[in-house]
């Protein structure tokens, strides 16, 4: 039997961008399955009463986070710009991932999109900025965007945020092995490992 | 020329916890030298308008954070039982740390100390809880005592609590190596690789 591991991000979060780049490596590794749980942050901190990023709100924890990111991506091996937006809006590149969620594509395309606004600068919240993303992986970039913006799409990410709220999700990425949640980029060994059986777990 | 590392930390931190009671193996191991810089988290919520420990104040997150530090407590071998009070009242000892800065027996002290809050469930604020732990140091108890609640001692703790404070410091642990700041236990490792010179450092 095959572990399982969810996998809960968010295109606008720096370290999820840390934990999509490496993710599929470690599961490959150790024979995991991964599930992919695209989800807002946003409504997430609005339910905590936040406007914005903690890392916004928070000014010591957001200059020490610049900080660290730049030294983690270097430490994986990850290109790294710092974001001249953050957080960057990711509405349609998140509804595109909801909906592309059991697609042999997504992750590429989540790749890609963390790519260009973590390493590019670029922003990824526009048509012009997806079309291209979808046409490189081959597929109908018209037929993909006009689905992502349908309105059971839209139904269908709010869904998915809520959920993430209801499961006690707090901020990406998450994990979710066996029921058992691990937060951030320095839980995904654990998590995997956890999934394939390799500790007591939780 | 050996590497040093600035250990910030507070005796009511639980990821302190885990830290202190690992840090001086890994310092051993590496060749690097540790100053201890003990300060009080209290005033630095404080300032960021927090009446209490954000584990408490954010539900969800708090939460998670009695799972994630039982299991880290399980895969680094320490004993772990749930505090019946959070944050614990830590004052007293915190004094008596900051009096023993440079004391070849504070490290030992501390870890008595965060055994007693975090594996024995036990109150650490009261001389009668403090008095025994320096007694089995070897320590003249009522001397330590006397001194680190001198007027000069108490200065003292606010004074390095409010230098922490302007380093931009916002939570425990903290490491600091040449002037780059590591936060969190999950840094640890990293932050005495970068003493010892073993990573490109930040």
């Amino acid at each position: 039997m095959t572990g399982r591991l969810e996998f809960w991000f968010e295109l606008g979060s720096n370290y999820s961008y840390l934990s999509m780049m490496r993710i599929e490596e470690l599961a490959r590794q150790y024979a995991v399955h991964i599930d992919w749980h695209p989800f807002l942050l946003g409504p997430i901190f609005k339910s905590f009463g936040w406007e914005t990023s903690p890392f916004v709100l928070q000014k010591e924890k957001g200059n020490y986070m610049w900080h660290d990111i730049a030294r983690q991506c270097r430490k994986h091996g990850l290109p790294w710009t710092r974001p001249t937006t953050f957080p960057r809006p990711t509405l349609l590149p998140m509804r595109v991932a909801i909906w592309a969620q059991s697609e042999p594509w997504l992750a590429a395309f989540c790749r890609r999109v963390m790519t260009m606004n973590f390493a590019e600068d670029r922003d990824v919240h526009t048509e012009e900025a997806i079309r291209p993303v979808l046409e490189e992986l081959g597929l109908n970039a018209s037929g993909v965007l006009d689905a992502a913006q349908s309105i059971q799409n839209k139904e269908r990410l709010r869904n998915q945020t809520e959920r993430a709220r209801t499961l006690g999700i707090f901020g990406a990425p998450t994990f979710i092995v066996n029921g058992s949640m691990y937060w951030g980029n320095d839980r995904l060994e654990d998590a995997v490992l956890d999934a394939a059986g390799k500790t007591n777990g939780s």
